[in-house]
């Protein structure tokens, strides 16, 4: 947990790509995401890309030109294949080296302009893969409002359960059906046992849900057997992307004891094109959730000074709803839940140092979700079961709709962003899945 | 469910590989199960071999020398690289011209032995890796009489819980710390909740388990949305290995809820180096488990009428536990629990039907664990925590000693086979690990 602010977070910065200046832009020069994309519609390789305002830095064509030299060249290398797990492999100093050499080649003025000015591709001519090839996605439970929502709904009695606040609680996810924005989603079929029923059926989900988690990439990781300590654990993290981890409740209901969600979850998990590095979110830190009184202290592995002071991300999150009939008028959707990332009771050092404290290898390119980041109040729910409360109040939409759980051709689009008075806003674009509908 | 038999199962089949033909070599020219090896302590890459006897055929070097041509020709370049993720993907029709071409080449007599011969290396002076690239690791719960002995020690009053008997309970589990046999294994550290304590502690496990297990390595594998039936399930299943789950039973009690175990188990996981084919299981198939009385009948999605049939394999299970007291004395390790693959509740075509009917994509490599096998008596425990009563009734070894769960230096070796009368036996071979005291 060290923060480093430098020029290339400076807000005076502007670049000569102009749409990167515009005040409302999610890729200022001062953030400098990494995608992996190529033509849309064309069978070209794929190749990471940096957005700067609506355009992509072609990192295959740049490494191919010799960009940069040194350790920035270095880098660019090892982003410019179909995946970034070699840059998220390589570390800090890779990473600090090609966002430096990026802020001063994009800024106004750059000597470097008429070289890199050939690389870039507008957004809108692009298509996005996912960044890496995901070895491992592992699912935190890091917002004790979700853990609190959602424990009321299955377990009445005893909502929060006695590990919740010693234990960052989280569970292996499903890598293969890790999917990139704008993939449809299809409704998933599985047993669900109805109400008073006898036995269970196969069927179409009735309650599909969406839920609004962000995810970090894993860095260079550690070895089998080393654990990794929470002070070093954010060095082992290249960046954050939003994530929807679509969830099938009544699926989940009857399947998820003793071993936790399956199929309910296991269908499809959206992701962001687009990885804001940790270095891009340095002036938005602030200290982890407090703990209100009466909580325990974390245990001394998944405790350090640093955490209270900048443990925490206040990343501002948003769930767009949007149905047939707002599509039909024209309309884009409903936000239906804003919330922020510094309420979890888990930041994410202490994610990475719990996952290995036995000795579990993170490697590179692994994909850990926080779990549903829910805030304090019912605005701030990140599920669709939180705010219907489990489908009993369903939620109104403009033009009189409403809705408690999702239906067919419903598009949920997640969007993050960092903004506070001083700097530039620092966003992470969107997270869009349309449900399909069920197939055979 | 189509188990063919073919002249390459014919128990009179005899090799010019000598070793091959004693009684009880677990790789008769009827198995040919594959893994990836290279000469122990070399650089050498990594590649695909078939064991014969106390041999390994290097497909790297045939498929180099051009030794068959056709399906044969191929399947065996696919399975001449690192992983034996091609030949894996590529399906039944590559798999059994492999098979068919590498017996006829294997027999006494065979025209093929000349060119054969030279490519073939000890056993005794190779190393294996993991036979694929695995990219999700499912565990599933199929014994019916595990699920039931492990839930008397979790939840006493609801041992089994009401979706066991519709539901083939199963939770993903880590890719990245899945080792192959021979590897030490580490004991874990982390959160425990000592009896009667008011909070956890950060330990070294003291109930560290085996779990005895069986691995299905998964073939072609079906697309996003896509289900995969019951009959034709087990088209996507390339073959079967042994897997040990380790458990470290303290952390699981304290973590497991609600969203099911993870550093418990996610340490490390061992599997054998040799994959034994559907093919080669073919004369050991059983009618699945008969459900007693008064249980429901699968779903139809779950059910065939083949599976009463030939759903199951009587594939033959044992685990040896030697001590450091044992190994001193040079002696071997005490077998302290003998089952059968064919006691589980959930067939291998029924875990494959499940996993997909939401849509979740299985693909080529992919490992599905069968969950521990305990048979129906007591001695038939897949699993420390069975065998010793959650730690209460220690079991007695040789020479005085007793374990409830495992110390360090204690070796833990699983073996499986197929025997019957009128077949030669099929065997995996071993997979074997080593626990070594907790680090730092």
């Amino acid at each position: 947990m060290s923060p480093v602010i430098d020029d290339s977070h400076d807000p005076a910065l502007a670049s000569w790509v102009e749409s990167a200046n515009a005040e409302g832009s999610d890729f200022p020069p001062q953030n400098l995401p990494f995608a992996v994309f190529r033509r849309a519609g064309s069978d070209e390789a794929w190749r990471g890309g940096v957005a700067i305002g609506e355009q992509i830095v072609d990192l295959g064509a740049a490494a191919q030109a010799g960009l940069f030299e040194g350790l920035a060249g270095e880098a660019l290398a090892l982003a410019s294949g179909p995946t970034l797990n070699p840059l998220m492999a390589a570390g800090r100093g890779h990473w600090r080296a090609l966002r430096q050499a990026l802020s001063h080649a994009l800024r106004r003025g750059a000597a470097d302009r008429a070289r890199l000015e050939p690389l870039l591709l507008p957004q809108a001519a692009a298509e996005y893969t996912l960044p890496a090839r995901i070895g491992d996605y592992t699912d935190f439970y890091t917002s004790v409002h979700h853990a609190t929502n959602v424990g009321r709904l299955f377990r009445p009695d005893h909502p929060l359960l006695p590990n919740y606040k010693w234990v960052p609680i989280g569970y292996h996810g499903r890598s293969s059906s890790i999917v990139v924005s704008g993939t449809g989603v299809r409704r998933p079929r599985g047993q669900v046992m109805p109400p008073d029923a006898e036995q269970p059926v196969l069927a179409a989900s009735r309650r599909l849900d969406f839920e609004l988690e962000l995810g970090l990439f894993v860095g260079p990781g550690n070895r089998l057997g080393e654990p990794v300590s929470v002070t070093e654990a954010e060095a082992h993290l290249f960046g954050v992307c939003l994530l929807d981890d679509w969830s099938a409740r009544d699926l989940q209901a009857w399947e998820y004891q003793p071993l936790g969600p399956f199929l309910a979850k296991n269908f499809a998990t959206t992701i962001s094109p687009w990885v804001v590095t940790l270095e891009a979110l340095a002036p938005f830190r602030v200290g982890a959730a407090r703990r209100p009184a009466g909580d325990p202290a974390p245990l001394p592995y998944l405790d350090s000074p640093a955490l209270a002071e900048v443990g925490a991300v206040d990343l501002r999150l948003a769930v767009e709803l949007q149905t047939p009939a707002m599509r039909a008028r024209g309309e884009g959707g409903a936000v239906i839940s804003r919330t922020s990332w510094r309420h979890a009771y888990w930041t994410m050092a202490q994610l990475v140092a719990h996952h290995s404290v036995n000795g579990c290898n993170l490697q590179p390119g692994d994909l850990l979700g926080t779990g549903t980041l829910s805030g304090p109040t019912p605005g701030e729910a990140g599920a669709l079961i939180e705010l219907s409360v489990g489908g009993k109040r369903p939620v109104a939409l403009p033009g009189g709709e409403a809705r408690t759980f999702l239906e067919d051709g419903d598009c949920v689009v997640l969007r993050g962003w960092c903004e506070a008075p001083g700097w530039r806003r620092i966003g992470l674009g969107e997270c869009r899945g349309t449900v399909l509908p069920a197939g055979r």
